[in-house]
């Protein structure tokens, strides 16, 4: 049960992507207050392909929020999909690639001070190119693996969410990455530290 | 160099903590667009406390944004203060705790998609209760100590941010919190594996 008690919310600004309210409240410590709450619509997908190599497969985003470059897993809004079927599609439009291997590592939240936005982390195994192999005749993986399946023009899907570039880093060079400043996106390297654990790679 | 053009940009809403505004712009690909920005007023920052036995301090904060509660590392706002000074306030306010080591680990940015949230990760260890040896008199660690050495009503700090405990996790029942959903923080995730890059815990 939560200490903090609203008194009243107001809608302050939405679009398609996020909605931004501004709520009276009570303090846990009995003061009132006023809290900002962004709410996205709709949760995250976060996708970490690992080749049979032992690479991440990583995007390289032009990221206006933040006005820079930024190495990341490919993820992206699930839109009000199932998130498995969003994470699928979000790998396969960023990178190219389909998986046949998909586990999913945790649902977590982003910057929950302020915003309300979940996001489901996946584990992308046995990956090839989209349209290459079981998924191009669809009689393997069935309903799921046919939800990526449709014709998708990467390029112009990796243009308009400025997508420059996709990298396969081997594992230790994700982990040096992370380290001296190469991945500064939060949740790549929370994703990276889901894998590492289902992986039994941390001790 | 950014493949995005900001056409136009409006403030649709501000308080003390968040701005958030509305641009038009050029895609990447050249098409036209809106983007809702939330840029936090201040960085934030996240300190990783670790004990002398390999324990890490975390805060269970009743989150008002997702509505339950939340088992963390410890952090907050940087206010314009200098991110190690914050740090060493927001532990200080948060557990009680003062730290004689403190260790630079990253910058990144928390849910770039939308937010412009830089964020700055410290590992704090040589932890000691507030007010108990060096800082009481202020003999160690000079100005830098000194900034986390007035006195500090812990509990209030505690009751106005909705940190409901305080709780030492040995640093393998924090990795079991990562992996089994005990710990959902996405910021507090990453700050675990900034850690066990920095000391050598992952492979």
């Amino acid at each position: 049960m939560s200490q903090w008690q609203r008194q009243r919310s107001t809608t302050v600004y939405e679009n398609a992507w996020i909605r931004v309210r501004e709520d009276e409240v009570t303090r846990p410590d009995g003061t009132p207050g006023i809290y900002g709450v962004v709410a996205l619509q709709h949760p995250t997908v976060f996708v970490v392909p690992l080749t049979d190599d032992d690479e991440v497969v990583l995007v390289e985003v032009d990221r206006y929020a933040i006005g820079r470059m930024s190495l990341e897993v490919p993820a992206g809004g699930s839109d009000g999909e199932d998130p498995l079927h969003a994470a699928r599609r979000e790998l396969r439009e960023e990178t190219g690639l389909v998986a046949d291997e998909w586990r999913p590592l945790a649902v977590n939240y982003s910057f929950n001070g302020v915003c309300d936005a979940p996001g489901h982390v996946f584990l992308a195994c046995g990956l090839r190119p989209a349209g290459v192999g079981a998924d191009r005749v669809g009689d393997v993986g069935g309903a799921a693996d046919a939800a990526g399946a449709g014709p998708v023009d990467v390029a112009a899907e990796q243009a308009v969410e400025g997508i420059v570039g996709v990298r396969r880093v081997p594992w230790r060079e994700a982990l040096d990455l992370v380290r001296d400043g190469g991945i500064t996106d939060a949740e790549t390297v929370a994703a990276l530290l889901h894998t590492a654990v289902a992986l039994g790679r941390v001790r």
